[in-house]
């Protein structure tokens, strides 16, 4: 296997943590630069028509994109810890949760990094009115987070499942996207404090 | 059970379709009309808080939100026909597929809808230059479709997969959306006649 890799970019990350939280070994790192436009190249986009990463590479030479397909097959080659959930009900919470924060926090936080930050104004076409639209739904997504984590230590009960590194990364992903996170916030700061001292959050 | 149901919204179809490939009869379902608001009463916010649907509510009370979540509890109780892929290899690539159709064209379709479609205009802050920008991204979002669906006859190989339910109804969003699909995607035309043939596409 091979892992092609965007250093610091938010699902290059989930991956990485989502190795180190199953105690699967890195395998082969690729780097693939993107302030370079390497993931734009011809050999790349052959890998991953959308040209993004991270790339899973199998020994057969399949390609796996998508962070959340990279990290089911994971899950199914090394089903223990489980991160997805055990039985039907608790792999669907999981899911719902994971989904939620993906397509909500973290969505909105990205669409204010793409359309708002300088640096991306040369990978992408930046429509202002979207990322201030993206900007005033950050809250709403950080007070459906706050309420969850005060009635248990991570996203869905007593141990790390898939959503925490999910929304762990899109609390990260605020500071580059220059999104204080308000003081108010007490659960989040708690769970995210916890979660940045794992040994995970290093990869 | 009970399933919150949205009538012909794009995702209560996604999930009354999978229950009807899965041979799963429906269960109860509870009509809640989005035009009339009825997803944002204070009954239905109590079920899921983001006010979507549908709703999956489970015998002990549990309210299943989120499509996908839904689906993957159906294909967890009843494995067969495996909606979401047998070994892990295929569960990856079928989870590939359905996200790069769901974040891209289904997304784009959506947000054209949502932005630009007059219906809407008293449910959501419309922006128009985000439906232009989405609409200039479906073309690639079709094309990406189209050269999958060349290689065979659904998006994952020789039998239809969850992500060929995410992606047809992409296409059928696209009607509402006022988009047209052009001619020349033969190969969508092809698959997506098929599957409107088939008897869980009337659900």
């Amino acid at each position: 296997m091979k892992l092609y890799d965007g250093g610091r970019a938010p699902n290059p990350r989930r991956v990485r943590i989502f190795f180190a939280e199953k105690g699967i070994p890195l395998p082969e790192l690729v780097p693939v630069d993107i302030a370079k436009k390497e993931h734009r190249t011809e050999a790349f986009t052959r890998l991953n028509p959308l040209q993004r990463l991270p790339v899973l590479e199998l020994d057969d030479g399949t390609a796996l994109a998508e962070t959340m397909a990279i990290c089911r097959y994971l899950e199914a080659l090394h089903p223990q810890p489980a991160l997805f959930g055990s039985d039907a009900k608790e792999q669907a919470t999981i899911e719902m949760w994971n989904r939620r924060v993906e397509l909500g926090l973290f969505a909105s936080v990205a669409a204010v990094f793409r359309h708002s930050h300088p640096a991306m104004a040369e990978l992408e076409t930046q429509i202002p009115e979207w990322a201030e639209a993206s900007r005033d739904q950050v809250d709403d997504h950080l007070w459906l987070l706050e309420l969850q984590l005060a009635g248990s230590p991570f996203l869905c009960g007593e141990v790390l499942t898939v959503a925490d590194i999910t929304a762990g990364i899109a609390i990260d992903f605020m500071k580059p996207s220059r999104i204080p996170l308000p003081e108010e916030f007490a659960q989040i700061r708690r769970w995210h404090g916890e979660l940045s001292a794992r040994p995970s959050w290093k990869a």
